[in-house]
């Protein structure tokens, strides 16, 4: 058995993992754990996967998708033919350190042989990666339950679209997206959250990181600055970055936005921000910042982008009217996805553009996305159009209303005086708020080994004052997990809060 | 009657247009070529859709079809409540002389108000663009016939993909995409292709533009130089535009790309390539340039981008290796796309990476793009596996084969001895290679009142010596559209060559 095999069979025995944390995961853990912790060294070789199945008795499947796994956030470089190495985390983490990086899932560029040599936007890119997520568990906030998606529905509104076979359907989409995907989207914008908009405003993307991406390359230059809020949604951070566009970090509190004197010297070109509910504090943008925002973007000859991503959630109250609904002057792209509502994986989004960028928008997105999808569009349009999808967001916004009455509640039997739960009433996140000398990411980590998601509050901030807590997503998981995991990371959080 | 109505219902009495060509269309080119020859002035108001369709005497719909065709393409803006103005042409065009704009096409920057303020990069996307094409009509080049898309078939396939209802297939896409059809791919590549590859380098993109964009950004920096073949496909182009890298057209014979020693003077980052059928040359790469260019790539520390976007279109003969089989230094990075085989709407490419690489580009497909649609990617797993996508390119490589034929034997009865037809044995298109006198946008243009779409191959040159030519697509057009409309191009191209 090698040096490396007992190390991980010793973390695995060692480790306090929740019982039903499958094998994967757990060697998954350990050996992130132990690569972090350095005692598996940068440009170690790994046994082989069969080598360490046997050392570790486990089916040899488990370790290779560890492995996978591990190779996908950048823990460990496979080489063909030569076999699995240990990456060298702090080549990359030195100059991101306070900037975001996230506890699960930084990874590094690959090891540098001339071979791998990435651009340094590359690097930069990949050197902090969220990555893809291991599994859906307990918690990851963010994630809407598709589970309740109505298959059979959709699939005979699908069917309808296929049966009738048209060509148009089946080449790139044109002119912004399927018109009647743009009505009907118009409608619900004017009538739910009284955007201003007529149909030819509206393109169809495929999401928010595409309708980011073309704002960001059509609006603003390389340097140019983003005011971005602080804490920030990553993806809008990540494509605003890959576009070379300087960040400004714009202090939240709990009226949203709050643009100081010192941001006001500086010159942006982009200013993005999720009025609704920001994300991640949850915090609603009042009026009077939404006026003064709109103010602030006139003077700077400025671009808004409106994020309102996941409007459709709001529990108690009447919804509050889009952002772009009060702005006179043309300065707001607004912007909006099926992906929360319907399902991820659907890819389609919105995005409402000032009538005088309509023609340049259009012929971006054609010539550099060429969309496409029209079958998934035109069902959709369906969807709509018949009243299914106001009828699936109803019965959604009950189903996750009730849950996360419920995660509030396992809570707060367990949580101390000093930890409170954010009070914003949307979403599919709560926030629990922890005292500052809580360390959040640790925290985080240590309910990783328990088989639960959550996410640190604190590594979406790019400056401080950062605040610590967790984000707690309910939306996908059931009454009996809420009831389960919900006790026992109350009980985690307060013996970390009473330490 | 207002003069501007006057001018288009002259124009529209006088143009000898093609019997059959809908008025919309009619409506489209006359304005069109009104704007171009500056009878319709920059910054002129058009009459309302109301008052041109009763001068005109045409359904209002119609002129509204032609109207939103003419903005899409930025040759007139609609200003919400103020009505539509002829756009400023000439603010653009002049920086763009010679590089590649499209005859039909090419658009302008809306006026420049400030509201209407596009970045510097945002302006120089669209002043050119190709935009979207006005409808599908014969001879535009790289058309698909997607009508023979086996609908019943596929919709079958689908089916059973979503009554099985997989939570993980509505879930965004992880670890480079649907596994089952990664390994497909992996499959395919390695027998049809020649390509060296395993599973874990397969990564799965939204179609070929996502995987250049993803390429660009991750292996280049702002500045940084990028080879191309001259002439180009404009889709690459205008992708390694958008993450502004500097060009160098380098010149095409019939061995494809010959690198020339100015060339070897620049130090090139990316290396963009189309090996098996140069687009739109249709030239193949010989067997001593491959290895030049391998050999090159090595020297200058370079990536080779090798687009194989329709080496399933070979009529005769045995379809050469992938340029990436042959590359021992881990070099090249290999695409291709299911839009040109199956339907273009599908969205679904696939990106092969070297071992090295595989990490950032895992974690960077996820992090910027957050792909999707896995139901499309399980079916179209199913449909690999199940033999049906070997099945359709050998139906669909008979049925443009006999068309090529039949386009060859139209022209040929009708064009000069000056003009020959392209000698190469794949693809979609046919090139029709004029001598260097004729101006070959002008007999496109003259062919598009017609209503038959080919393009002048001159226009996809950056830099002389410029061929002149027309680029004819025949796979999606019939039998009979392609005797009638065969012969009116020949007769067209036949009376400007002896002019």
């Amino acid at each position: 058995m090698s040096p490396t095999s007992d190390l991980l069979a010793a973390a695995l025995a060692q480790s306090g993992f929740h019982p039903r944390l499958p094998q994967q995961r757990r060697l998954y853990e350990a050996a992130k754990a132990a690569i972090h912790q350095q005692r598996l060294g940068a440009g170690g070789k790994l046994p082989s996967s069969r080598d360490l199945a046997r050392d570790l008795g486990m089916a040899r499947n488990t370790v290779i998708a560890a492995f996978e796994q591990l190779a996908a956030e950048g823990y460990v470089v496979s080489s063909r033919g030569s076999g699995t190495y240990v990456a060298d985390l702090q080549a990359h983490s030195a100059s991101m350190r306070g900037v975001g990086a996230t506890p699960q899932g930084r990874s590094t560029a690959p090891a540098a042989t001339p071979s791998a040599r990435l651009s340094r936007r590359g690097q930069e890119l990949t050197s902090y990666a969220a990555g893809p997520q291991f599994e859906i568990q307990p918690f990851a906030p963010g994630d809407p339950d598709f589970s309740s998606f109505p298959f059979k529905l959709w699939q005979r509104l699908q069917n309808r679209v296929w049966r009738e076979a048209r060509n148009d359907l089946l080449d790139y989409g044109q002119s912004g997206g399927h018109l009647p995907l743009r009505q009907a989207i118009t409608e619900y914008l004017r009538i739910s959250r009284s955007v201003k908009v007529e149909v030819e405003q509206v393109m169809i993307t495929a999401g928010t990181q595409q309708s980011l991406d073309l704002c960001a390359q059509l609006l603003a230059d390389v340097g140019d600055t983003a005011w971005i809020e602080d804490p920030c949604y990553w993806g809008a951070r990540r494509v605003f970055q890959a576009r070379e566009l300087k960040l400004r970090p714009i202090t939240v509190d709990s009226d949203g936005i709050a643009i100081a004197a010192a941001d006001l010297a500086t010159k942006p070109r982009l200013i993005y921000v999720t009025p609704s509910h920001q994300y991640p504090t949850g915090a609603v943008m009042s009026l009077a910042r939404r006026r003064e925002l709109l103010d602030v973007a006139v003077r700077k000859d400025a671009w808004i982008l409106e994020d309102d991503y996941d409007s459709e959630f709001r529990y108690t109250g009447r919804p509050l009217a889009a952002l772009q609904g009060l702005d006179h002057d043309d300065r707001v792209l607004y912007m909006g996805t099926f992906s929360k509502v319907l399902y991820p994986g659907i890819k389609v989004g919105y995005l409402v553009v000032p009538p005088a960028l309509i023609p340049a928008f259009r012929s971006a997105l054609y010539d550099l996305q060429r969309p496409g999808q029209l079958t998934v569009q035109a069902t959709l349009a369906d969807f709509i159009t018949l009243g299914h999808f106001t009828a699936h967001v109803r019965k959604i916004r009950q189903t996750y209303g009730a849950r996360r009455e419920l995660l509030r509640h396992m809570l707060a039997q367990k949580l101390p005086r000093s930890v409170t739960i954010s009070r914003e009433e949307s979403g599919l996140h709560l926030v629990i708020e922890l005292p500052d000398q809580v360390d959040d990411m640790a925290l985080a980590q240590q309910a990783a080994m328990q088989g639960i998601s959550v996410k640190a509050l604190s590594t979406y901030y790019l400056k401080p004052p950062i605040r610590r807590g967790l984000l707690v997503g309910y939306a996908y998981c059931t009454p009996e997990q809420i009831t389960d995991y919900g006790r026992l990371l109350g009980t985690i959080i307060a013996a970390e809060a009473a330490a």
